[in-house]
């Protein structure tokens, strides 16, 4: 049986998230959907894991397996033409039969995206959080260096989780402001839920002052996710990219050169 | 009576344009219905320049006359209450009596974005063309090094144009690759209708070795838009900024100091 991997890009704004749900649209349907379309048989995808309502992907990994030979290039083409505008596969790979999107997946990076400005935005206001009063960006850096390394991080969990054990490795965790946008970006070995939601939100309290950066030992240490700050609101975040131990390539996303 | 310019942002996506047209949603007439709700009088905009249907801004510029004594900022904010999610004032300011938005203004900047990559993308699909063939940046570049300077830009205005003196200075004029993202920013003393999306699509042609770079000063020459390229669809272009000379402010754009 060949596997195959599809990178994902969504604006999460219409959909009730990736897993499939009782009710309402979400992105593992639509593409399993296309999937079964283009292929005439029910198709499963695993995904490299669920986002929640409202978050977006630039990079989320997801494969299925099938008994098609078509070129794998042209699987990509024929669902993008499938697939409904707000959702885009923008690379596609074989990859080996041991190969799983999710317990294969050595890191993921996710961004969140605050607008710190007095005035909301048109164009960003799907993709960022408006934040309108100021932000002390040196504070939320100096609170997010505390979480790099090796923690439990069951502060950052959403109540909806409960993992056996919520160590997690963050090893890069970033903090810039290029004009009004302030960016946070975290690469770990995997996330609880909600737990980048949870970390932006307790960033913005240190921001505007109602806790300090030296409390964050304290917010790890207290293992209760009533000691961090409220949950980021959604549409705010984006899955950036899922890292595998598979060869470099490019994932088809460039045109070949001229 | 006080004038009071406006900043705005808009996502065109939903807009049959800037201008008051005979049938479908306008920005000008959204935002002077919600004047006139604040205001409680009709209230005429006058806006830098018409934006075709499709296009984005991030700063057009617009300006009104009213009587009322609201504090300025209070008016922008409020003006964001009564307006939806696609548009927003994102500065407002006093300005003095001779002050119109469209004669005042000095230049304006426009960008073009182009996503350039095989597979389209779902969270730019609004705010880029999609060219999923190769581009030859360095190509596209020297071309628009032609048009830099005072040019009769006749070639580049579209037929619904028809202004008497085509004559233009593009005081910048630059085009930049970031990974997947082509953006090409032109500022000038003023454009012609359609102007900036005739030079994207000349470009375009350059980049998929259509015409060359060298074809350029023929192609001003001509003095006939059939000279120059297709003009590139409206949703990849965005109004930046308009220049005017008035005493340097934030716009309230910024949220103050903590």
């Amino acid at each position: 049986m060949r596997k195959v991997l599809l990178t994902l890009e969504y604006d999460g704004t219409d959909f009730r998230g990736w897993q499939v749900q009782a009710e309402g649209r979400c992105v593992q349907g639509v593409i399993e959907e296309a999937l079964a379309t283009l292929l005439g048989q029910p198709t499963r995808i695993h995904g490299s894991g669920r986002t929640d309502a409202g978050v977006h992907a630039l990079g989320q990994a997801a494969h299925f397996e099938t008994e098609s030979r078509r070129r794998t290039d042209l699987i990509a083409r024929a669902l993008n033409g499938l697939l409904a505008r707000d959702v885009a596969v923008v690379g596609a790979r074989d990859v080996p039969e041991d190969f799983h999107a999710r317990y294969s997946a050595r890191a993921k990076t996710y961004r969140y995206t605050i607008l710190n400005r007095r005035q909301r935005s048109a164009l960003l206001a799907g993709t960022s959080l408006h934040v309108p009063y100021p932000l002390d960006v040196d504070a939320m850096a100096d609170a997010l260096r505390h979480l790099r390394g090796t923690h439990d991080f069951r502060s950052f969990e959403s109540s909806g989780g409960r993992v056996r054990d919520a160590r997690r490795t963050i090893s890069r965790a970033e903090i810039d402001r290029e004009d009004d946008l302030i960016t946070i970006t975290v690469t770990a070995d995997g996330f609880l839920r909600g737990m980048v939601r949870a970390i932006a939100g307790t960033l913005i309290d240190v921001g505007r002052g109602a806790r300090t950066a030296d409390d964050m030992p304290a917010v790890l240490a207290a293992r209760d996710r009533s000691a961090a700050g409220p949950a980021a609101k959604p549409h705010g975040l984006c899955l950036l990219h899922v890292d595998y131990d598979l060869p470099d390539d490019a994932l088809d996303k460039q045109p070949p050169p001229a």
